[in-house]
């Protein structure tokens, strides 16, 4: 699979000059794929010189490196032998858009999620001791990356480790969007005063005489420097890490000579490099946010290709929440940092004092979101599926147990596409509904999901958490017209789209709606919207058993635990006597693509929905059949009465 | 049912000749109730002075008071109207073990598992500053806490939300064993270099007169202090915390005057009192580790009542796991701060160098272990299951998806009795179950936990990460016997135990198969011990369907998700025709008392059980009755054969 030759092995050898070339035909390269194939786009422009400048000094294929989330990593890729696949990238069969230990051996240990970095390297430090391998472990990670809880914990362990991990911190001064925290706050200060620039001359004298002796003496005087400089503390000694920094992110050279340095050293280094997100492309670097994370774009312009009326439910979301605010002034937004993604950006600028991004801090956030429900106020908490994974123990042990009345945004809930497994949001129905006191709902429209939030935040008496899960989906739809709609729906109640003319039914949820209803249609099946996934709506599910004898789930996240094993479970308790298929996401990862590609894959739209139902009539018709021959027989399905 | 007027009203006005007889009191309270009653000793004697000298200074009516953790909060329970009750602490219908917002409007949000105490404050100072309510928000932790990732992701953002939070820092040097980081190593830098005891005399000066402006200018020279002192830096200044301390947490007037200090500041303050774990009671100062949690015990020698030749799981897995390090020095073991609970100490005595006690720290554990399995050691992480939910992101994104052979020795599995609803281990199989790549294994009896250890850490090639989940139970057994007796077993293939002489089956799980099979042999039903919950032993479960009509299967955890969710999906694909009852533990969180109350409650045990029996097989015979009657008119249960 990997036959391409790395990169990184001729590089070593390239001219100042011949760099040069080498830097902008990467970004070139990197901004005509992710403007065709969607991507990260300002922060990998950004890492172009830090990746060169780190592979010319560590060396892949002896040292250990390893990339913290992956938004960074696509000159990575390009060196360590995907240069020719780089244009597959995050496409069905292609190359993932994060580091994947099955994708390459440069990719040490998977990333997706922020903050992982600093843990992994760590474990891989310490397992190399073990058997006496002395190797140097690099780790890159994003600034980001520093309000996180996991590097955190693993920050203030390293001391204790007697780690000498090489953290090489890509300080764009944003993450995803703006950071925020107080180690953010002291990588700003350290811009804005930097130490490393008043001894860089002494620097770069040790290295041509390259003794030990003398860089062991640097290295005290780099210590007392900093000590010196900051009266305050560099929280990064606190942690027992040699600050460096902060050095010219975009100057190969400099980098060389720094990292040069740090490899002579058996001490834990944090080398401080700053970097500019969209560098070398004029849109990007003017709005790096906005350019973060892209759909197809024109490479020259920026502009978005193929606009058109289409409408996100995050985007509803958003606005629908600003509308709802007006309304209770007890409303609160909390993000961790997703102001864009969650389309709260609107919301912080209309009301700045009702709105929190805590950074990447998923903990945080639900467990504050706890206390301020504490206090009266009415927090919504707007988060990826995959990401309120981090968040877990919170919603059972600070939110379930205590009945707190936090709503949750559940955004990105089901295939995400392109960002593939590590993105994904298929397990929240499932960790979601394990939890005791927690309500589970999924619109299954656009209207929907304003009129569930309308109604959840003006009109219902939450007695406990409530989660809305949407799917990454647009629909078409009028923004004003949806929001004048929004009225309140019985939240709990399944609604019947249709009667049909079987003994069959089909039961789906959120975004599956839309596709059963079409089959269910064509094939005259009784049809549900159970828009609340818990509790089940157990009155029209007792009649639903009364009047069907096949049932068909349909939910858009894993089976096990799911939807449809909630109604498995509630039917073998009533002595259900007909079937229930259950269809949901199998117990595999599944890969990157585009969302319809991995739904199709799925069978989760409008063709495997179909086959299925076939499948059934065809088994229900089969058994009608033995029946007739033989009713002594009876070995399953019920007849049509 | 809180109608106890409130000892702390009447402390205020106590002497300090009085305050000693009550400190004495309370203390020997503690020590009497809580040899009865078990519970956490060691913490909360040392917290009695602590508790006084705040209430004394902040009032519980007026201001919000937040305790984390809870191992610290007896003398809160005592003070705040729940004198009367304290013996009946942890007991079934009486007073929790940790803060519950149903026991006391005094316990303002619930804690149980670390580091939830600065995030909830948070969360509760916002909402108050939003309704312009300006009180004083204090919180409590200990030094444990300052580990926790949930803590450092809220530290760091402080400074961010102009928090002026009052942090009281309970430092009694260990947490619950040796505490450990870089943060717990300032601790001790400042415990040994005390920056407070300069500066004290000016705040009793200041005191007497109490005027702002003097005020404030100690203020900035106590900063000053700080910074020139700890030329490295004070690293809670880094998070914008106004440091005071270390101060003793046994002198009241001390603690009085600088918690008076603090009021008056409209700023954001950490307070480092330092208190002895086990104070005023010899053997618990002695062994403070040994009492941090005690069963029921002597009162005055500290001796443990009852002993008998029972043995834990945990101690029969730190037996085994030092065995088997010996024949494979790949092993590794890891805990979070719980070397003793897990059964782990031992093993670090011996193996100092392949252990690994990260703190509370659960993310870096699981992510750590992840790393040292890319670079081919045998990691092996003991976590209870209940603080293993704070890893559940890490589990899927780190570990499942890129299938790292990580063994994890999940411990209190199932229910762990007076700790209550915050410490229960009900969730796990549900949350792993629904993970790809993920198995789980459930132990019968002590020798099929070793036997699982030895077969998984010597004898199988792992192609992924391993769950063996176990109970907070001891059972008879001999422990030389138990190693001397560990053999190979097939793990992942379920085990006949009887053969019946109905067409009914039970399966069950781990601790779940000892009184299931007394009542299976008591009905002549068929037996099986499904020590592999997943994958399931599909051929084994294929027959099962093939020569039962009912299968009652049982587990000790949630049924949502849990084991016979699986069997019930499992067989709804295959069309099974018989049914399948699932009992496993209510979608409630269940209340404190003895481990054998609340199964009891739970009907998981050999009561509820046979009773369950009795009813399935009621059901089969009307049934029966009624198709010998009308075999027209099947509706449910397939016939004996």
């Amino acid at each position: 699979m990997n036959r391409e030759e790395p990169l990184f092995r001729k590089v070593k050898n390239y001219s100042y000059q011949e760099l040069k070339i080498l830097v902008g035909e990467i970004r070139d390269y990197i901004k005509t794929v992710v403007s065709k194939n969607t991507g990260h786009l300002s922060s990998n422009l950004g890492t172009v010189e830090l990746t060169i400048a780190l592979y010319r000094v560590f060396d892949p294929d002896e040292d250990i490196i390893i990339w913290d989330t992956g938004h960074q990593a696509y000159t990575h890729k390009i060196l360590t032998g995907r240069y020719g696949r780089f244009n597959t990238l995050r496409q069905r069969k292609g190359i993932s858009g994060f580091l994947r230990r099955e994708e390459s051996v440069y990719d040490v240990f998977g990333a997706g999620h922020v903050g992982t970095g600093i843990p992994a390297a760590l474990g891989i430090e310490k397992a190399l001791s073990m058997v006496n391998e002395k190797r140097n472990v690099v780790v890159v990670i994003g600034d980001g990356a520093l309000t996180s809880g996991m590097s955190l914990e693993a920050l203030n362990q390293l001391k204790q480790l007697n780690s000498r991990l090489k953290i090489i911190l890509n300080d764009n001064g944003m993450s995803i969007s703006k950071n925020v925290g107080s180690l953010s706050m002291t990588l700003t200060d350290l811009r804005l005063n930097p130490v490393y620039r008043e001894i860089k001359e002494d620097i770069k004298g040790t290295l041509e005489s390259m003794r030990m002796k003398k860089l062991e003496k640097l290295l005290s005087r780099i210590k007392d420097g900093i000590k010196h400089t900051f009266l305050g503390g560099n929280v990064f000694e606190d942690f027992g890490l040699n600050y460096l920094g902060p050095v010219d992110g975009h100057n190969i050279k400099e980098m060389e000579a720094i990292f040069k340095t740090i490899k002579e050293f058996d001490e834990p280094f944090i080398v401080h490099v700053t970097t500019q997100k969209g560098k070398g492309l004029e849109y990007a670097e003017k709005d790096p946010t906005k350019f973060h994370s892209v759909s197809k774009i024109d490479p020259e312009t920026g502009e978005r290709l193929y606009t058109d009326s289409l409408i996100s439910y995050s985007k509803v979301f958003g606005k629908v929440i600003i509308e709802l605010a007006k309304k209770d002034t007890r409303i609160v937004a909390i993000t961790a940092a997703m102001p864009d993604g969650t389309g709260l950006s609107e919301f912080a600028k209309k009301y700045p004092g009702r709105f929190y991004d805590l950074g990447i801090t998923e903990q945080l956030c639900v467990t504050f979101a706890g206390g301020m429900a504490v206090k009266g106020t009415k927090p919504v908490f707007a988060v990826y599926s995959t990401f309120l994974q981090r968040a877990f123990d919170q919603l059972i042990h600070d939110i379930a147990l205590q009945k707190l009345p936090v709503v949750f945004a559940v955004d990105r809930a089901g295939i995400v596409g392109h960002d593939g497994p590590t993105h994904n949001g298929i397990f929240d129905i499932a960790y979601l509904n394990m939890i005791p006191n927690m309500k589970i709902l999924a619109p299954s429209s656009l209207q929907e999901l304003a009129n569930m939030f309308y109604t959840l935040l003006l009109h219902e008496e939450l007695d406990g958490p409530v989660v809305v899960r949407y799917p990454r989906q647009s629909e078409y739809g009028i923004l004003s017209e949806i929001i004048d709609n929004m009225s309140q729906i019985d939240l709990w109640k399944w609604e019947k789209l249709i009667k049909g003319k079987t003994r069959i039914a089909i039961l789906a949820t959120g975004s599956m709606v839309q596709p059963a209803r079409d089959v269910a249609a064509k094939y005259g099946l009784n049809m549900y919207n159970c828009r609340s996934i818990k509790p089940l709506d157990t009155t029209t599910f007792d009649a639903i058993m009364k009047e069907n004898d096949i049932i068909l789930s349909i939910e858009e996240g894993v089976r096990i635990g799911g939807f449809g094993s909630s109604l498995l479970l509630y039917a073998s308790s009533k002595r259900y006597s007909g079937k229930i298929h259950v269809m949901g996401i199998d117990d595999i990862f599944s890969e990157h693509g585009t969302r319809a590609e991995i739904l199709k894959e799925l069978g989760l739209e409008y063709g495997g929905i179909e086959s299925t139902i076939k499948k059934l009539r065809g088994e229900l018709n089969a058994y009608n059949d033995r029946v007739r021959k033989d009713r002594n027989n009876l070995t399953g399905y019920q007849l049509d009465r």
